[in-house]
């Protein structure tokens, strides 16, 4: 069978959607410096809350863009980091956030341009 | 100011939702080949309702990545092509779909892996 995210039965399309599902992108990306503590992941990524940001890194563990592991030190603590697989993925997303980063002049003109023509 | 993604306020932060929100990958990188009228984007992006897929348009033009003409035909007809901003940031989601595609047999392995772990 050939991969087509377009298709909504394909393992590619399912991890689409947990890469850019409401904090998939930013996790990742957060991740993209090496392995990071869940509360320092937390105070990252601005607006999250604690449940959605379990549930996001328990949905990147699932499809293996994200391991989780147990330090043992005392008191033991839990990691996060991307496999080989997440960083293929952070790669392409940090050239996202570039472009994005690097448009919102752009992307603010736009809008107003927009919402002058709709409010008429 | 600086953009930053990560921060809440940000314009960036605002046009990665409209980006990665349910519908917008697809959709943009649907649209990525040239001008689509609106049925044909929909046959393409399996499972999208008519509904999602017009508000998911209306978005991304908004925030400059997606231009709609009328075009003067009989019947006149509307179709749907990127900006310069929507080709720049479609080009960076090509190389993340690309990725996932080909990484559909490890996220498959990753899942049963995971699935077997949790359900112990």
């Amino acid at each position: 069978m050939i991969a087509d995210v377009f298709q909504r039965g394909c393992t590619s399309r399912h991890a689409l959607e947990t890469v850019t599902g409401r904090w998939g992108v930013l996790t990742v990306a957060g991740l993209r410096d090496g392995a990071v503590r869940f509360n320092a992941l937390r105070r990252r990524i601005d607006g999250v809350s604690e449940k959605m940001l379990a549930q996001t890194l328990q949905g990147l563990e699932r499809d293996g863009l994200v391991v989780r592991e147990v330090r043992a030190t005392i008191p033991p603590h839990v990691e996060y980091s991307l496999t080989d697989l997440g960083r293929a993925v952070a790669d392409k997303l940090v050239g996202l956030l570039d472009v994005l980063e690097a448009a919102v002049p752009q992307v603010a003109a736009a809008q107003q341009a927009y919402d002058a023509r709709t409010a008429r």
